[in-house]
């Protein structure tokens, strides 16, 4: 029994370090797009094959969790919990590294006013991916809430951000392809923020027991 | 014991049910767009609770056996299979929700050739789900690596269609709100392809006990 608490807890631990993996890398993509720093987007491709490994590595050690403790109840729900935020971490990685290798791409290229609002979006992606793994390791119904909430701020700045791309584009065919780009950072940064609700959701599943996911129209 | 079994075997049909609603989905967005359907996409739209509620089904299902029946081996590799199977499957929903949305959007506005690919790439991504599902529940493996072959025809045909949408913004300013709605069709069409592709790495490594989902860079 004191084995099993010990493997919960790494899993915990591995969960959050995969956590900081994946929040480094968000951050470091959109840094690499916000200073044109092609060196910091390479960092963010040469980093992903250890998210990758940590996902299978986390994926291995719940699933032998699961087979060799026969967990029930609480546990068996934090370790299908962690199964399916590894997989939203994963997917997180994959998403920064779509950002980085466009920054890559508007680093050669930029001409149109460059950022529009994708730091301001990439903070408040990022910080909604630390405050749901928080939540969930804490077991902090309100830090998960909280998360739900910035969602609908992350849908708004999108939208916004597609607006001006588009009239930027009407305006300027030589502002089509970076326009595209940026486009497409904005919709990446946005997923990035629906995983983190994702993960939110299993958190306040896990303390207060209620499925949140498709009554999630009823928060906005 | 008889009881488990057929457990599992509800399990696999509500899988395979959940499987044909998501491809009518996908189908039927598509159909939408080509025929300028805005009926068939509101039935996509009217249709995103039922695949939601059985998502939530087949989780309680999946959970419901960790728990009662403590399974292990083969048949634990199985539901937690089932479990990420499930979620992919939901997330392809989404997104035939994304596609039915834009084409009203498009049916509305449609003014630079229509189409382009999209009713090809869209039949590829459909019969790439079904052939993954299919693959998942006869564990078949020859059909599960079909599956990530077609993976690559999906990547070049939305990289094809993104630089003739390109050009046409490029040319036309008129022709930029409904490329760019075209642009995320493809978009999302190919991380369908991308979840199919998932579902078929899941079904592989139950049949052969070897995970290649970050050795798919070796495939191409």
């Amino acid at each position: 029994m004191r084995h099993f608490e010990e493997q919960l807890d790494q899993l915990r631990k591995r969960l959050l370090e995969m956590s900081g993996l994946v929040e480094f890398a968000i951050y470091s993509s959109a840094v690499a797009l916000a200073e044109r720093d092609e060196a910091q987007a390479r960092h963010v491709l040469d980093n992903e094959s250890r998210i990758n490994n940590m996902q299978i590595e986390i994926d291995e050690l719940a699933t032998r969790l699961l087979a060799l403790e026969q967990p029930v109840a609480r546990d068996l729900r934090f370790i299908t919990a962690a199964i399916k935020i590894n997989s939203d971490l994963e997917r997180m990685g994959d998403l920064a590294v779509n950002i980085a290798e466009r920054s890559i791409s508007l680093a050669r290229t930029l001409a149109v006013r460059p950022l529009i609002d994708v730091p301001h979006l990439a903070d408040l992606a990022e910080s909604m991916v630390r405050k749901a793994l928080d939540a969930f390791v804490k077991g902090d119904a309100e830090l998960a809430r909280s998360v739900l909430v910035s969602d609908d701020a992350v849908d708004e700045l999108r939208d916004a951000m597609y607006h001006e791309l588009v009239s930027y584009m009407q305006k300027d065919p030589a502002a089509v392809r970076q326009s595209v780009d940026l486009m497409f950072v904005a919709h990446d940064l946005e997923r990035i923020a629906d995983h983190a609700t994702n993960i939110a959701e299993v958190a306040l599943y896990l303390v207060e027991g209620i499925d949140v996911r498709h009554h999630a129209e009823v928060r906005k």
